[in-house]
């Protein structure tokens, strides 16, 4: 199989098999990562800019490990040291970034549908690192990697996504992917933190969160964003942290080999317990390692690299 | 020829014949960024510091890309994260970075002779990326370079630089460049945006910018500082834009095969229309393409390369 | 000799063969950033992380160019950039670095021990570029290192540290290390800025700087951090000028082959004044040239390299 698409922008428009041979290729990146030289001269001479005009670190961090270790040039540029204060509009950057012959721009940004407008604009290739509250594929990606590699294939599987999916692009890019994969995948949160027609979707809606949970191979739980407390979506942490923290209690109706993720960062005793994250069923520093493999993949991928 | 200068500090210095060197070799170095792998190892065990006390996306991005392609290792310094928010000197902290030996800095500052100061005062190769409204004079070589690329050379065009003269340093150096290559320089704008006794530098002033326009070869619009806009030197964005903004029927007064540039970021319908900055005879964007290929081409003359 | 230890975390847990041990590393380190290709193959495919939640421009710098010219790939986290700012526990922060699979983390932190804590969790080699007013052994080391160079061996000279020793890493640091290779250390400033007990530590304690500095063979200078001045341990940057400035008639008093210090950013005219700083006694730059060999030294040692 070869990779046909010039960008990588959300999990919604992939195939299954798109999505397995990601996966496919990010499995045989794990080991580069693991070596005393972690480096393979396979990007040498290629240029990709980390466009952030959303602050992160970990996403930012890990794109550009990746890079690093395939001997691509990274180049980061970040909101605040961005033109964009300038009051240049994000077309003009795009054009301008194309205009220094980049051969992946990776971009974040808070508005939905930024990386998909500029992927239309420019010629090379773009991968979404997080739009809004639209989609993360990478974080998807990451995702299905960590659960597949544990359990050998995501169909079939319960997968419980818990916390505020309505704001959620990690929920909304794993609901796409993981319900085309053949899991079965079931939402929990406060009706409030919970979009319309979720069912069309294909996953099964709860509000109260054991349902979700009881019998799961997976449970994810979402990171409350604390600064919306004042939204009135939530009457306080405390009470969000009673119903929807998963805790030693609740994790204890899921199926006992199940796996525990959490995309980062971390409220712990907020949503999640720290001896459940920490616990034996915990895959998230797991999910963090696989991210550079996925993301290497991807670079590779994009710039015409074949399994 | 060889390259006798340690530094470039400003084109006001430069002879004609020392601008079409570094025009030649930046021409060699184009073909660089298109390869499929665009990097040459050059510059492998250099290092440069890019020394960023005032923002700049596309300049210091430009400039890492630049290192980068020729294999050097470039260390990113800005505003926020130097010492100089201690209370250190500006002397203080280029004589430290010397002592780290790198092998070029370059500087953007505020204030009008930093770089040169600096210059005098340490060892090692010194570029000016803009220096207040002093000069900026990679931008008027790149500009040069893009001129000359598509017009065979600058001699006896005639070129329109429209906008705030008084605070552009990419006026400054054009017009100390342009005038040695033998053009025949135009500026316009508001009489508050004119420097006095500019005709000594060679240029001809208008404040009706079409007949600054009118049967040119070039027109560079300058970017309208938008935060200067209540410091009383024009009235408003809208009464600037009627009088001064690049339309289409203005451009139509210049010959028909006219350059139209800017140095960036475009405030679109302010000092340009976006039919004008995105029409057939826009460089914008070379000019930005070429901008890497002209810092490469310092870089490599700097560090005791020969075309 | 081999080096044993995963961190290097303080210079109290030193011994006097281990720093002997890291400066002869260091001092072979010193030629590498003299040549024209200044650059090593040594550590490529090594992943080092600078992880500064407290701003500083000189050490991130020169660990950066200390990793390049080793050939490692370097990642920069700040403070303003970090997941810290989510609300992430700094263990948090660090077991994410951690499956990212770097080789080294290089820590500063304005609370003392998080490099220490971050330490004993993670599995890398972790390395303390300065944590609160506890450590900064790279500090320490460097100066050592000045000094061994200069002076053949610390045995037996009179070293003067005048300052704010309370807030002092740097003092703290070089106190520890100078005592253990034999010199005879004394400390001077307002008591105010003297902690109580420093007898305890090996030093002999002046409230008056000229003791201190009395037939000394090195005197050096800390920085007032000019922010404290509201803190009431002194009662204005004039009259600590007064007292404690190392001037050309203070340091008449010391040897006529005295070595003048100073961990940088200078104060001019504050703790030093300028004809000091610039004098033939001041072996300021050298310091921070030997930093970036030291720190290659360290980035060497902990990454399996022998001597």
């Amino acid at each position: 199989m070869k990779w046909e698409r010039k960008d990588v922008l959300g999990i919604r428009e992939l195939s299954p098999d798109e999505i397995n041979f990601i996966l496919d290729t990010a499995d045989s990146f794990v080991e580069i990562s693991t070596r005393d030289i972690k480096k393979v001269p396979t990007l040498r001479g290629k240029t990709i800019i980390n466009l952030f005009i959303e602050a992160s670190t970990r996403t930012r961090t890990s794109f550009e490990i990746a890079g690093k270790r395939l001997s691509a040039d990274t180049i980061n540029i970040t909101a605040s040291s961005s033109s964009l204060v300038k009051g240049e509009t994000l077309i003009d950057t795009a054009r301008n970034l194309e205009a220094m012959n980049p051969d992946i721009v990776v971009i974040r940004h808070s508005a939905a549908g930024a990386p998909h407008m500029i992927a239309k604009l420019i010629s090379q290739s773009i991968i979404n690192a997080g739009d809004g509250a639209h989609e993360h594929p990478t974080q998807a990606l990451l995702d299905m990697m960590t659960i597949r590699l544990r359990k050998g294939s995501l169909s079939g599987l319960k997968i419980a996504i818990i916390g505020d999916i309505s704001h959620s692009r990690v929920a909304r890019s794993n609901i796409f992917g993981m319900t085309k994969m053949g899991a079965d995948v079931h939402v929990a949160g406060p009706a409030t933190m919970l979009p319309p027609f979720l069912d069309r979707f294909g996953v099964t809606v709860h509000t109260d969160m054991t349902g979700a949970i009881r019998n799961a191979d997976v449970v994810m739980m979402l990171r409350i964003q604390m600064e919306r407390e004042n939204l009135n979506i939530f009457p306080s942490l405390r009470e969000y942290s009673m119903y929807y923290c998963l805790n030693r209690e609740r994790i204890g109706l899921a199926k006992p080999d199940v796996l525990v993720m959490h995309p980062g960062p971390l409220n712990r005793g907020v949503e999640i317990a720290p001896d459940v994250a920490d616990g034996v069923n915990s895959v998230i520093l797991q999910q963090v390692t696989y991210g550079v493999a996925l993301r290497m993949a991807l670079l590779y991928l994009l710039t015409g690299g074949t399994l």
